[in-house]
């Protein structure tokens, strides 16, 4: 399939229509879907009527947009108007279809996007594997018998596998970044508070972000575009203006001061982890190395905030019908649910103090890499793995270097390599790094992502035909 | 004795010096605390320096500060330099004494105040009636065998009782209100985040305020300019300029929309607080009706965010050595470290909801006058009374209107009827009312006190000799 920038152009040059587009995915979607199961439900008509409207503003002459006409798909925690809105659970199919679209949906829709469907993902977005009980496991385009990752593992796969250029997932503690990872694409997951939530299913409010995956920077930063807009809705927005970075990626990365993370980040994971990170800090000439101090910590924290509040969301359903669960999800939600308070509140201190200390690196530098993910996707369904000569859960341990990022708020960029082969990365399978920078500096993870993309660091590798 | 601006008048002017108000305050202390048991420590030789150093100004022609030579004193939650804080706690006795003053008595250093002492208070100003189990009860200077009223008991009496013009308390739940109501002063609870709690003892992060006591309106106004003022280390206090209240207290009412709460406020309480309420109303031309919305839940959330809070704070001490509280407080503090975490997250929500609901009552009015303790000061041990038909607990009940306020920040302004019997106040005992503003409107609350004052209405009863 081809880039969102390249439908979108075709478009509106006439050489192709938005309906033939749509037509074309849906077509994929029903022949292809199958094989990732990363699609929970299409929205054939919707994206009928979308793409009709795209074509017939153009046949008048009108603007449809940036997005004009590119296919897109969203994580099925975003309200689709007329769809239940699932979160990846059974106990959601009995609630009432959703009145109206989610507001990065309607940004979406407003720059001329058709919506193709909604994306499998862990139960409630508790999970960065996406083995999910109700909806099936969705499987890795590289690799079928691998985990897409999670718990955004539908919006991953379905853009690695080019059912669509770009989708929408959630990253609480690393859903997008360790999907994007998994499956070798690019994912942003913006400052906390940039991008509304108002109509996602949320998981944990003071660590919920909504943000894109795409096969490229030029569409990831297209998409990012879009997705920019105030809405006092969501009330932990913050009244920022529209940054757009699209005309900036060009900008190169002169002056930029990028380091790569060290402790936390150089431990816990198996080597191709860390030599991801190596390839890109060579290729960018980054020789300085950071310590984000009490990593753990902080991620220990993200731990129990997360129960805590995931817990507080779904106590009467807990308490009501605990076996409508996904067992997973189920369980950790009942240990979150006996969770002490004054933990939480220690949790919330050591977020506050640790977010202080990791503020303060960003005086030094600009950008930090580290791992996004600590090894390749994993077979469906193997729990355990050694890491550091221990024999650890894998599940938790997928995020053991997004969730320290992502509990203070930390815009991430996540870079697949162009060739994790060159990492060592085992099997064929891809790897990607997190570009880190301090709040509301998107635009300098943009410009290096495209720096490495120009290089030919960077970039989705194509799963096998 | 006098009130603060007649004392730095006389000061100022050379009628008096620094030296010798500081030596008559020290005698009459010594002469007169064991009554109320309201100072716990009397800095001597401090105010001795203090003193001499504002004579010494005067004498150079240098202008020692707006409270040229005024005595205070501060609640034992506040840093003294050199002496240990001990927030009520036979434990923390063992701890080292405070390296510096606390942010707001700089303010009053600075000004020229002069320092003697530090106050009695309930143990981690856990409560409503200053019945210490390790520095003995604070006495009602109105009647000795009644409390002050807490957690602030010993600010309140010690200028009820008349040993100093000015003190300063903490205000978690209403422990700046509620002794002010029991005592018959003017107390400032201001909204939160406006004034710095640097090196005061902390209770409740996201609850505790600090703030003045004084016998007239003119004094409290004096006091609260002073604290006023920007200190980055507080990370709650908001950057606000200082707006100076002094000079607009004959502003008048005019055009101030003030209206009597009902409800919650118009129940739960004894006849002299609606009574007291009607006085002041009836005073100010008040006729219209307020209902502050969910004030119930507001005030149950409170419970759970402090109960958690509080108790996360003194963990350490609760599983090492729980026989050294007070075991009223111990035992408040046990239940609160048993509380599950969803419960805390629940009333943290329902916390954001009803400021959400309430704030929009101030689109309506400018002032709300509620009842500031449910009846006058109980006796010293009684712990049960009848509350609108049933037998209740005095201590948490005499916060029922004022922990519904003070967790969503408004500031409070508590005035004492000069005539507590046209009340119907029992036993010649004092009696307040809050008067209550939107957040950053301390200036409107002010006026009207001030209006209240000048009409006679308002006025810090005299204590029997």
């Amino acid at each position: 399939m081809n880039t969102a920038a390249t439908i979108a152009a075709a478009i509106r040059t006439g050489r192709t229509t938005a309906t033939a587009t749509a037509e074309a995915a849906l077509a994929d979607i029903a022949a292809r879907n199958a094989a990732t199961n990363a699609f929970t439900a299409v929205t054939a008509a919707r994206a009928r009527a979308e793409a009709a409207a795209v074509d017939a503003a153009i046949a008048e002459g009108r603007d449809p947009g940036p997005l004009a006409g590119v296919p897109y798909a969203v994580k099925n925690l975003f309200d689709l108007a007329g769809l239940t809105t699932l979160a990846g659970a059974k106990i959601e199919r009995d609630r009432p279809p959703a009145a109206q679209d989610a507001f990065l949906v309607r940004q979406f829709q407003a720059a001329g996007g058709v919506c193709l469907g909604a994306l499998n993902m862990d139960e409630y977005a508790y999970g960065f594997t996406t083995e999910n009980a109700h909806f099936g496991d969705c499987r890795n385009p590289h690799d079928l018998a691998r985990v897409a990752g999670g718990s955004s593992g539908g919006s991953a796969a379905a853009v690695a596998a080019g059912l669509v250029p770009l989708t929408l997932g959630s990253d609480t503690n690393g859903s997008i970044r360790v999907p994007a990872s998994l499956c070798g694409i690019f994912g942003l997951k913006p400052t906390y508070g940039r991008l509304s939530r108002r109509g996602s299913y949320p998981f944990v409010a003071s660590l919920d972000h909504l943000g894109p995956f795409a096969r490229d920077v030029g569409d990831l930063a297209l998409a990012y575009d879009v997705l920019q807009g105030r809405d006092p809705a969501d009330p932990a927005q913050q009244d920022r203006p529209v940054e757009p970075v699209s005309a900036r990626l060009g900008a190169g990365i002169e002056g930029l001061r990028i380091a790569v993370a060290d402790d936390h980040f150089a431990r816990n994971g198996h080597a191709e982890a860390f030599e991801a990170v190596a390839v890109l800090a060579r290729a960018l000439g980054a020789t300085r190395r950071v310590t984000i101090p009490q990593a753990a910590l902080g991620r220990a924290a993200a731990f129990l905030i997360t129960m805590s509040e995931g817990a507080n969301l779904h106590l009467a359903d807990l308490r009501e019908r605990a076996a409508d669960f996904d067992p997973g999800t189920r369980d950790r939600f009942l240990a979150g649910a006996l969770l002490p308070a004054a933990w939480l509140v220690q949790a919330q201190r050591v977020r506050e103090a640790y977010r202080a200390a990791v503020m303060a690196v960003f005086q030094q530098v600009d950008v930090v890499l580290a791992p996004a993910t600590p090894f390749v996707a994993p077979p469906i369904g193997q729990a355990m793995t050694e890491i550091d000569g221990q024999i650890l859960p894998i599940r938790p341990n997928l995020g053991v270097y997004t969730q320290p990022i992502s509990c203070i708020g930390l815009p991430v960029l996540a870079v697949p390599l162009a060739d994790p082969g060159a990492a060592g990365a085992p099997q064929g399978m891809p790897i990607g790094v997190q570009l880190i920078a301090a709040p509301w500096r998107e635009d300098v993870l943009f410009r290096v992502a495209a720096a490495l993309e120009r290089a030919g660091i960077a970039a989705a590798p194509a799963p096998p035909a």
